[in-house]
């Protein structure tokens, strides 16, 4: 009945299977490798292109921070939402990362960011105006960090306006996975189709160890050196890169990766009816593997002293995080402890 | 026969299953885990002391810039040799991690730090001569870039004059192990002992997937907390701690480290045998898992054709190195090879 | 009728002749000059209080940065209105000289903070989860860039919450003659007896030429070294300091700082009174030299028309500064034209 | 007899008159008043050109560090002498502009880039080889700290040795007047025509407060925006730029400059003559207004004691400096000390 986090989670077998896999003789340091190299047509497969480049870490952090710090200079801001991971989560690291650019944060219920505060961001631009830091980037997250999502349509369409304003856009996709395995829409679409410049693509919520691939579609790919540049000098460019594309051949190999975010996401979809059909309402609606209920403090505390674990949420709900790994036995048994 | 870098070897399998073997069941996540903390009592065997903290994560580049970080403030700057891998291989990762401190180096031969060279140095620094950048840390590397190591005598007598002026004392102990293994000194002596406030710990090259630990000992250990916040900014707080952690364990365990260290370094001293009784003469005597012959230029290529990496090295030598996956075989290999 | 800042005004006469009065010899270059040295017993006078150290630059937003940056660490946040100088009006300065650290934004009418949010803020302080940043400052702005005023009290109330949580207290008085001109509060009372640890005293928009002064209060001096060396860095160490030393004698003397304020005031004063006279509502109390009327579009058109420069303001208010330079005539104008 | 250095001088009686003469009326602020852009038309008479941009600080350090982050990013390095004012006397402030960028120091006697070291420095640059700085500028300095001068021959040469391999150039013209003074060559020798991309043009030295003028030649002008944001978040876009700019004004008003410059040339050759006339060998040539004479330590210590100011300098020698101010009567009074 662990719900902390998907972080908590162990890895796939399968990517651990795959480390072993490629553990024999020599192979080029620092990404030069074959392994790595091998992924590009598992990538090309997944977003139906060959028009990107490729990095890999093992953090998700570290992954939005050197993306980001490719298109924000030291004298441009992010727009992102006020309760982006980014913003948040990070101790500050796009900030390191682009040399003091800023995060200029945007309001929306459920983490989405808001049309309207959008446009009034974009709309205040004005890189004529020295004393301003004029926004370069869009960054959205899906899932967002309150387990919602946009459709592919609407990050084509803020990615349009933000466009039209000269800003790149970005994508936190470390739960992409979730937003993805209801099939309704494609890597593709939901990506560089839709406007988007640069994606983290996060596999360990999903599965792997530590594997985030940060990818450069289109024009993007012109800031590849510096991506790598800055991936060294910041000590994402392990010597054995092999085991962290290892991790990434496993989690794509025949759709594991979407496999095991349904997974998580039908857990989370009965635990949400769980909370409903006993009378919770959720505070916001679940579109990947996040269930927000507001419980009375005094179930809260039932739930943890039946052995229940989940974090306590900012606005009054409680965050229950399901991941690959959550078994039918633990919706039972929070069940069990639901009951009155 | 691959010489190019002992981080091209793979892993030993014993790391391999560590990884298997933690993963099971939800862990704690960002270094909470039990395996992270496990490792404690390993690290007080190693290094015969409670008094130290830990952080793991899976560069070397980054647990030099890390350590340096806590002690070289953005006003200050780090003495190091003119050739050491901080100063020449990680693309301004101190400068990047400190916020703009600098390097200030000093010559000696075979990359270690000549006394006069340092003592030059200390007595040059003038905290109160606002116009200069003054020294705040010393970093020693050992094994060298050049394959050579300090004795502990020499570190603790750096460290000593460093100290006398304030400085605080790092060792980038990537191949530390290379170091040990002869049994001449123990890791106490080499590090703390002499000294030595803040260690990066590597296990990389000595036969881990990737995973250096920075070890802060005695007064050094107040910077724990900022050590860990700056990992994080970093992007070197992995939500599965768990698998570095069970890296560590599977080297240190029996002492795994030392031996494959010890074997990498058998193969080494049989290499340069190899060379000397060939009639090359080595650049720099031997000290660890490196060599480096001056090769004529036909001979090179000669063993180039024949299938051997290795690279040339600055000042005219070639440089080879051997790892825990270093057979008797390759140096069989290349003794043929080295036949006229 | 030109209201568009107090930064457009000439320097009062008495600047310049002080110039040319230290124009004579040579003199130690970089601060340590007689001149600069003479300093200490005017602003000792004007703080009452010997337990301060003292450094100038030629601009407010130099000022404040430096200032920040000696409390607020690459891993921390400063605490500021969400209107402040810094965090609208600086291009990031903050984040720069502080190495990536962030401004976290609080809210409040009249860019005054707002009690319950700084109280919100330093209760969400939690130094040790480590993916948030902790606020490390707490930064006011007295006048207020509404043109309101914290009373000494309210500053003491703050700056006692702050320092409860270990916060540093920042006090941005680029216009504090302007609050101090009534003779309500004394200096000292509005600064470090208030619990102030540094202070931006701007004399600049009072009538130098580019002239503020970054004081250090009691235990705050110990930064005092760190804060040379990072003017040094910045460039805000000019050779020869007395041009800067001789502005703030002049504006010191005799009190000619607060009269100049004082002047500024009284206009704006009657400035208010015209515009509340005419049936406009004043979007702020006036505690200053700054005026914000709500004018319909029509009538701030006819104004411009007229020869009178002011800007529109966010929120609606336009905003009418004056300074020492301000004639009645102007005002006598501006009614004029006021008139329907 | 103050020989310590030309920051020591007084400003030019000519440039407080000036100030006094702009100090009427309202003005744009930041830099968008009629006196900064009534510079112009002055600089493009003595850069003989109309192809430039320009923006002025109050301190040569910033100016450097501002041109240098413009060219040279946080993943590059700085070409340029060891004992280069940016390396040894800004403390770090090339670093901290450029957001953790490095400099790559180069010998040479004289403070002269040896042509040697620059081309193995530049043949060593290779932009794929990730774990190494590539070098984006070369940075050099005219006149030099020892006081010799490039040709504008000189550098052309070496502006084209490294615009070869893409590299920008920045010239640091602290001293620029005192190597144009003698007429040999023109202003736009020294620079565009020589392949000069920025230049910190430095009239403090000559004879201003504070005046520091960098401009942007050619294909550079499109930095512009970049330098005008980073300029003004590191606080060197003051409100009221008018003063700084009648202060070129001033300078450039009738070849002032140029005289001044002449004048401190004259008296660093009288002192010249009187060192080697008294048997003195002198370290460097005297190519501006620096004199580096070789003195017994008892004969400097008389100096002294005679009441003359001067430093000693590294590798033995004592630094004389003239400025606009060193009278003949200082001369005189030296030699009338020198005597035995």
């Amino acid at each position: 009945m662990n719900f902390s986090s998907d972080t908590s989670a162990p890895a796939h077998p399968a990517v651990i299977e795959a480390l072993a896999g490629v553990n024999t003789g020599m192979e080029a340091s620092y990404g030069g490798d074959s392994v790595t190299a091998g992924l590009r047509a598992k990538l090309a497969a997944v977003f139906e292109t060959e028009d990107f480049d490729y990095w890999l870490t093992a953090s998700g952090t570290a992954s939005n921070a050197l993306a980001l710090s490719c298109f924000c200079s030291p004298i441009g801001a992010v727009l992102c939402h006020e309760e982006a991971h980014i913003a948040r989560d990070e101790r500050g690291a796009p900030e390191f990362f682009s040399g003091g650019g800023k995060l200029q944060l945007l309001t929306g219920f459920g983490a989405r960011i808001d049309r309207e505060a959008l446009e009034t961001a974009l709309g205040q631009i004005n890189p004529g105006f020295v004393h301003e830091t004029p926004a370069e980037v869009l960054s959205l997250t899906n899932l967002t960090e309150c387990g919602t999502a946009y459709r592919a349509a609407e990050i084509a369409l803020y990615a349009g306006l933000a466009k039209e304003k000269g800003l790149a856009v970005h994508l936190d996709g470390a739960r992409l996975g979730n937003v993805l395995a209801s099939g309704k829409a494609s890597a593709a679409d939901m990506t560089w189709r839709s406007g988007v410049d640069v994606l983290t693509f996060g596999l360990t919520k999903t599965g792997a160890i530590g594997c985030e691939i940060i990818l450069l579609f289109g024009g993007a790919r012109k800031k590849f050196a510096a991506l790598q540049a800055r991936a060294k000098r910041s000590g994402h460019m392990p010597p054995k890169m092999r085991f962290l594309a290892a991790q990434a051949h496993a989690m794509l190999e025949d759709g594991l990766w979407l496999n095991l975010a349904g997974q998580a996401n039908a857990r989370a979809a009965a635990l949400a009816d769980l909370f409903t059909g006993a009378g919770y309402e959720l505070a916001y609606p679940v579109d990947g593997n996040e269930v927000f209920p507001f419980l009375p403090e005094e179930v809260a505390r039932r739930l943890m002293a039946a052995g229940a674990k989940f974090y306590p949420w900012p606005g009054g709900a409680y965050r229950f995080v399901c991941s690959w790994n959550t078994a039918e036995a633990d919706i039972a048994a929070l069940a069990e402890a639901l009951k009155p």
